[in-house]
């Protein structure tokens, strides 16, 4: 193998074999193609793009570049969702013990945050005591005897995965629909699933800033697990405000348990249910359909969480319940923007994100929302919130963030598009 | 200095900053910047490419990188020419005596010869005693009392461009107009020349294979040149087959010796001719055009050949003069094709040329044209040779690269255009 050809093939616009996809992806992962060359081929890569078939080959050379989880048989349809990441995004927590109350085994890998996107990870290391790092066994036990678990993926998984994301971070190439696509299956298909859905957020707080960008990814995540073999679809939904009120580590923890207890955030509830349906209709159990809602907020799935938590070592009861310091509303009016990715980012300067892999995290820190956009809100209500201590910038900074007009806003709906 | 950000907008097609460029370049140099950043920049630049402007500001930068030739005042207009490389090009061994005869002051830079492109050092270094790599006071001197030198670029000449040109030529993003711009021009303004002439071979032996992409170079060329104040022309030319009737590089030393004593071969003599005469009219010396073919061909170049090769120490008439091993012609006709680049690669199979940088090379191997294209021949004839020792599977491999037909073919004009 020469990747002097491969790349000069992928420069000109011209296709990748299987072979060729392989050996390079075989050969970097051994050290045997250095970094300049692989960046070079990245960036032809990011440019050129690639088709349907060679994002599959790469997608299954990364998948083959390491280990897959293997399940004891028998004990439920293994499903997954993958969501591109958004502000406030706490869904897995909601949607894997939901899943799993009726009988679907959910082994999902997670990842942790970085920039202004939060990881369900980070978020789960909130509650004291929570191991997000399990033995293939210890997934598999959980997994059997709860029928969900939420952890990290393994060097073991997909570490071709690994080098390339750190290589692309550091060379620009990390938005590259292929590039992204592959990343994402390789590590979802470890997990052996029956079917997957893909929760592509859409917004100035998403890495697809408008719904054409997110519908290519869409595409192109759908027609490569067709090729794989896996029954996916993606809905595309609106990342222009947080979801839910909660944006943090240990708050989102909170809002999504208080969620299952009494059914709301609505725009929580909802898209976790949306994502439920999708994945019922694909494994041909419409038949739960009716007991969904029911099962999500009766205190069922709380409970299965409390469970799932509780088997990974952590203790839901002590989950700390931090004091908020809030900022008025400046005038009255109609909540008309909130700038997701400004919260994402004060979030990181409170300590509550990492701009750095390496970086620590405050999983205090917290912002809270008190109204939505299209809310009404009088002069003087207590507009929103940080956890405490905190200084006046801060509050400042947020009311900033926080757009209200005298008229009532269009309200856009939070699912943009179902993709099949 | 974010190399990211650099990266990023050359991937989205921005033009760079001066600023940007010159930090860039600066920053690889002290390696400051690692080569997987900059292999994806060379990609990125390869598909999105360079305006005038950027291509002007990365020519400074590498020139900046390094030193630049501080000649005396006072000894003659500095011009040069740079060729883009062929099979049997030699033109500068005479072009430069040439010149210097005529009054013009040539401190000409050369380089190795790499795949199927000769180099004039390595040509020259046929010649017993020749010191290829002089100092800067040493060219001064030279080309003070002498008027020419071909010699190396030092190091401290253009350190940039060596270091990017290592790094292209494994990322397979050497073929590209301002990357190639930029490297020519970079080494060729640290001669700090009034005047330049650029020969653009064009064809299958070439590394622009039609005339459309040599244009392209030509006018990036010159475009570039004059942003920067320096005057230039270029020479769109014939690549389709050897120039002159000597490949190799003994032999080729030899056929330029013997040009210049008997005014042939005629291509040799009239593109030699052709590209001073650009030189004359850029530097408002047409007053010489009437000597020149003279000068070339009377003996006077040839003296003016024999006391540079002299003052860098060789010794023209302990030159090797080889023996002959011939192939016949086996049939009767015309002449119609000669592959050049597969005679390119004929040579360094015998040892007379290198794939790789580090390679020696037997200055004696060369190769024999007795025909060109048009020419008739007939059946038995010599046809063309190789130097002895030699085997049969060479001299086979030489006939299959001579297409004889019965028609006379339409000739292809040497020179294809010139460009201002």
């Amino acid at each position: 193998m020469n990747p002097l050809v491969i790349i000069s093939r992928k420069r000109d616009g011209l296709a990748l074999t299987r072979d060729q996809i392989f050996d390079c992806i075989t050969a970097y992962v051994a050290e045997e193609i250095p970094d300049y060359q692989m960046s070079a081929l990245l960036m032809a890569i990011y440019l050129k793009g690639m088709n349907a078939d060679e994002t599959c080959y790469l997608t299954e050379a990364m998948l083959c570049s390491g280990d897959q989880l293997a399940l004891t048989e028998g004990h439920g349809i293994v499903v997954d969702k993958h969501s591109t990441g958004g502000i406030g995004d706490k869904v897995s927590l909601l949607l894997a013990p939901l899943l799993a109350c009726l009988g679907f085994r959910v082994p999902m890998l997670s990842g942790r945050s970085l920039g202004i996107t939060g990881g369900t990870l980070d978020k789960l290391e909130s509650v004291p005591g929570f191991r997000a790092t399990l033995s293939p066994s210890e997934i598999d036990e959980i997994t059997t005897a709860t029928g969900c678990v939420i952890c990290g993926a393994s060097d073991a998984i997909a570490p071709a995965d690994k080098l390339l994301y750190r290589l692309r971070d550091v060379t620009a190439t990390v938005g590259s629909i292929p590039l992204i696509t592959a990343s994402i299956l390789a590590k979802k298909l470890a997990e052996n699933p029956a079917a997957i859905v893909f929760d592509i957020k859409c917004g100035h707080g998403a890495l697809m800033k408008t719904p054409a960008m997110a519908r290519e990814l869409g595409r192109s995540l759908i027609d490569t697990s067709g090729l794989l073999g896996l029954s996916a679809r993606a809905l595309i939904t609106d990342m222009s405000q947080p979801l839910g009120m909660m944006i943090g580590n240990t708050v989102e923890v909170r809002e999504a348990w208080v969620a299952m207890e009494q059914g709301e955030p609505h725009d929580l509830i909802e898209l976790t249910l949306a994502l439920a349906t999708q994945l019922l209709e694909m494994t041909g159990r419409q038949d739960l359909q009716p007991s969904l809602r029911k099962t999500l907020v009766s205190g069922e799935a709380s409970r299965k969480f409390q469970e799932m938590i509780a088997r990974q070592g952590g203790d839901l009861e002590q989950l700390p319940d931090p004091a908020w310091e809030y900022v008025e509303s400046p005038q009255t009016g109609y909540v008309s923007d909130i700038d997701s990715e400004g919260i994402g980012r004060l979030l990181i300067t409170m300590g509550g994100g990492r701009m750095r892999k390496e970086a620590e995290i405050n999983h205090e820190a917290g912002i809270k929302l008190n109204y939505k956009i299209g809310d009404q809100v009088r002069k003087g209500q207590l507009l929103a919130g940080v956890t405490s201590p905190s200084d006046s910038s801060v509050l400042d900074c947020l009311a900033s963030m926080i757009t209200i007009e005298p008229e009532s806003p269009e309200l856009r709906p939070l699912i943009i598009d179902t993709m099949y």
